[in-house]
């Protein structure tokens, strides 16, 4: 089913060069520095998935917001209501659903739909995984639903389709999960505790304990100053309890912090401003402006905290969350409505960069959702300021054809020692390899391209290949 | 001149299926949902095209654009000015015009100027055209200008290019016009009539009544009322005659509306607001302000009709109409010089999608000349809302390059399903079945790529031309 | 080292194709209307080039900002510090700087992290100089450092090398640099008083005397004063020193001018109100947006007086200068810290182009650094407006994948003939040749894809590729 030259350039020459490039990388670990991979799979060593519904549909907003937009009830592909259907997803990841055949007719309602996605990357992936992972060579239709759907539960059962098992079959040297700042990291202690061998890192995220108009802001505060110790009562002692997250975390092996923002906006607050908003936000009395003067704040506190503590800081900005009210007031947040925004760079980072662009300790890794600042804004910025670098291509561009314009739009301006290889940025974790894989053939066709070209050498392009799939991303993620 | 496999990929592997896809749907009726080709010649069964320029040139604003941005006055073009030029372009629709040295002038400066269309989809389309309509097999140039001016003319006199028989030799199924609100669809009437088996239908366009600032606009609405049989004399009797001519036209087979606003903003205004910004609109005393408010005001109220009547919506945005003053003031509105604007969909959209987003009965189809917008806003938005589908390049993009560029930014995220197929968008009646073909070469390629990267199988393929080229344009339409 | 078939598509076909076009322009005369080249090296008929760090790496903020970016001190790349550490790039233009060793470091540097330069075009224009200017056959790298740079510094020592010599090798038909308005062109007097043949045109640079927030705007207006013979107390007498400067310009050769903006905004003052700004600003009082409000005015008054005087204009905006305060601080200007913002040019020209877009002897030449304009406002404006011309893809986008994005998203909607071919833009005087080169592979390949696609013929291809390689240049800069 899946053809051996996949996702390369049909031009003979390229092709030829892109599959010699490939062979090179196609078996290095995959190094797995930001994604959302619930670390509870690997906390217990009897982990098992429960059904192919579970695993594959359920938890993946990419794969129900498609069927979603042609109409499809969330209900019909087992998403949870906030108002008491039963809670299927949660659940996963305790154990096995009793009722298989709810979880039978959501994956049947997904295979008659499978055709809507003809030429998508999750088409992609799921073809990949589908015959990688779980050894399926049909492609899933409406006859064949049930069929396939044994396949995959029966071996969902065996021993190696456990996590810890996965995680070694799939070659992974590192896989770094994304836990909220007020995290005990429990999964991640008794990961360690176990002995076992496989690499699974915290990465700290305070959006929930920065954005103080979260809702749940006031509590998650307190839950900060519980866990870290630290009665926060003002904007000093705020700073304090994150700084001393951020240490527990890096003792458990975090390496980097991660940030979300609809804007890239950044601002140099004075210390007495910004404990007036922290008061006014403690009192739950905001002014109009005090949560995005705050959190752009933020942003240039954390940069300096990286260039204390030497987190690689990352900035995931774009995205406007939560975007259908319905879906939100009946699902819940994050349910496949987060739509992009347009974003500015060159402005809004100014006040961050202004202090600490030119920092040798910091590293700033941006990550946008508006492809047209790759070759504007991103590739310029991260081509002189020595504290920055690029994320890969995110989200909805994570796709063949986004690989494709970050290459062509970014690379010559930035080069590609700017960049920092390929992030999965999956919660599907048997969708991780699939994921790497579509990387390494589009960056292997690319160097292709460049090589087809004359525009470097063959030892340029074995580097190249190398560095994009492997190298960088250690690097970058101070990995090593 | 035309060769077979123009406009596909140059790699032989790619083009080689590209052609055995094209061949299965090239035949396919012409499904044509958006056009702007006037109903008139269709109305009278003995109607005829008058000569070449008055044809080709005259009412085609894509052609004389770029020959005044090359310094030649609109005047040479036989471009009728306001101060009392005579009249070429409107009585082309009526009879031939008797000074038949005038239209051969004006094709003569065309032919000496053709050079300029190099590389441009006109060009293209005119080179099928001139062979696939009208039979001429040689480049149009200085010295045989005159030559095939006589010979477009001597076809033009035969019946068989006569309207009705051009529409039947173009094998067009349906052809929808774009009609005022207050028009009374003489022409449809008179069509359907007739009893010609032809399938025109009017769309609804309410611009001219709905734009508070649009000279006229109080005139539009007396003929609104005139027309509608309701007296507007505030908000609410207004709605009711905008909803009386929606009932009209779908009686005379309208399926949808279409809507022009410069950006895409929407507004949930209360209806007291509505009434009071209408109130002095109808008193010719608008504030700042009034017009964006109630036009972005509108189209939610047009939203909500559709979700009543069912009539698809249609949503141009992003043109700065009349942009050279000096053009609208000597030859009038909508000549060539509107002018793209940056375009913004997530947050312009959100109060109409709020209400109606999730609607199972309304489809509200996008359009943008912000191509900035397909992967980030665009084909999320679609990607998501089941009430959202996207239009097909418009105007300035409605080109080769164009068409690449909305396949591979649109379709991995929105998925070809919440896409419409093609709109021909045009006055020029014998331009359409070029237009058509430039899409389903341009559709067979690109789907001919995703097979040889083996994104796809061949089913997959076949379906998805045949889908592209034909059956989504008829469904999202509601034309079946 | 250097492939025959570089830079063209890897299609057999397509390459097949452009190297033909290709052996038909690559040696034309270079035309190069806008660039960046120091006129001293011509005015002195013995000038020699120093050593190959001064030539090559010192003056390229192209260079050392990629190397910057990963963390290399400015200083150990030879760039001269404000506080005190010796000048070498300025001296570099008088005499050999005797310390060789200094520069020998800086050279070494450069070359232990030529890896990064892979994939950029500045890679590629530095092995296309290296091997056809310098003869030199090897990748450069730390161990060969020292002997490339013996071999290049030998050339330099000859006659055949010297800036005279190299502008007849390179077979430059007409060079213009960028000159301030308040320089007095000595060096042109003086090329021009040597009967040497070279063509060296000065260019009018106003920018030092309009941008009014610009650090010296007082010394400069004093200076404009004296060379002008113009006592400057008011706006008019202002107005009339430009004039006078511009027609001093336009004697010794100029034919155009330049002018930079962070927007594209243009305002029409009243001359009451560009009084009132104007006397602020002599009084060093300026109120907030009065720079804005000036430069934009001013925009329009350029326009204004090349109606008078001929002068092609030169816009380009979209810069946000000296983004990084401690490069600015430490270095000073223009020190490759530079960064593109987001850019609008349908509603910002409008008020230049109400006046003066339909003027017969206006020619606008527009450069924009935010590739979302090509296709959605520029295209378009400048496949309408006579006065309007785009300039080629300007800095960050002078790449190869910069040129194809140029070409396939401006040419179908502006046509090539509204396009004015190929600037250098450098100051990188040896680099002129390779620069060249690129995009007359890249256009010889982009008019190739358009032949093998069967879009244009033969005959179109050929006038295509010379148009682009050397007649648009040209004409639009009126060098004729």
């Amino acid at each position: 089913m899946l053809h051996a030259d996949r996702l390369f350039s049909p031009d003979p020459a390229q092709r030829e060069i892109a599959r010699a490039l490939y062979t090179q990388i196609k078996d290095l670990p995959l190094v797995c520095p930001h994604g959302h991979v619930d670390p509870r799979i690997f906390a217990d060593p009897a982990y098992r998935f429960s059904n192919p519904a579970e695993l594959l549909i359920i938890p993946d907003h990419y794969i129900y917001r498609l069927l979603y937009s042609q109409g499809i009830p969330l209900e019909n592909l087992g998403i949870q209501r906030m108002d008491g259907l039963r809670d299927v997803s949660r659940s996963a990841l305790i154990s096995p659903y009793p009722d298989e055949s709810f979880f039978r007719r959501v994956w049947q309602n997904f295979a008659e739909n499978f055709y809507l996605f003809r030429g998508t990357p999750t088409g992609i992936w799921l073809a990949d995984e589908l015959t990688n992972v779980f050894n399926i060579n049909k492609k899933l239709n409406a006859d064949n639903a049930q069929e396939i759907y044994d396949g995959i539960q029966s071996r969902l059962r065996s021993p190696q389709f456990q996590p810890r098992a996965l995680y070694e079959q799939f070659n992974i040297e590192v896989l770094c999960t994304t836990d909220a700042a007020t995290d005990k990291l429990d999964s991640h202690i008794a990961i360690r505790e176990s002995g076992w061998s496989g690499r699974i890192l915290p990465t700290f995220r305070p959006d929930s304990v920065v954005k103080i108009d979260m809702p749940g802001w006031g509590e998650n505060i307190e839950r900060l100053s519980a866990i870290s110790g630290t009665t926060i009562s003002n904007y000093a002692s705020y700073l304090q309890a994150l700084e001393n997250r951020r240490a527990f975390f890096k003792s458990m092996g975090a390496t980097a912090t991660d940030h979300d923002a609809q804007s890239a906006l950044t601002i140099n607050l004075s210390h007495q401003e910004a404990e007036s908003i922290f008061q006014r936000a403690l009192r739950n009395k905001p002014e109009p402006g005090d949560n995005q003067r705050f959190t752009a704040h933020m942003l240039v506190e954390m940069a300096r905290m990286s260039t204390e503590d030497g987190l690689v800081m990352q900035l995931h900005s774009g995205s406007y969350r939560d975007h259908n009210p319905l879906i939100a007031s009946r699902f819940g947040r994050d349910r496949g409505a987060d739509i992009p925004v347009a974003n500015e760079f060159t402005r809004n980072l100014k006040p961050l960069l202004d202090r600490f662009g030119n920092h040798p300790r910091l590293t700033l890794i941006l990550f946008t959702l508006d492809e047209s600042t790759y070759s504007s804004q991103l590739a310029p910025l991260a081509g002189h300021y020595p504290a920055l670098r690029l994320g890969p291509p995110w989200w909805f561009h994570d796709s063949l054809n986004g690989i494709h314009r970050y290459f062509d739009r970014v690379m010559e301006t930035a080069g590609i020692y700017n960049t920092v290889g390929f992030n999965d940025d999956t919660r599907a974790f048997p969708s991780i390899p699939a994921r790497h894989d579509v990387w390494r053939r589009a960056a292997s066709d690319w160097v292709a391209g460049l090589l087809v070209q004359h525009i470097i050498d063959e030892d340029d392009a074995q580097a190249m290949v190398k560095a994009l799939a492997y190298d960088l991303a250690k690097s970058a993620y101070r990995l090593e």
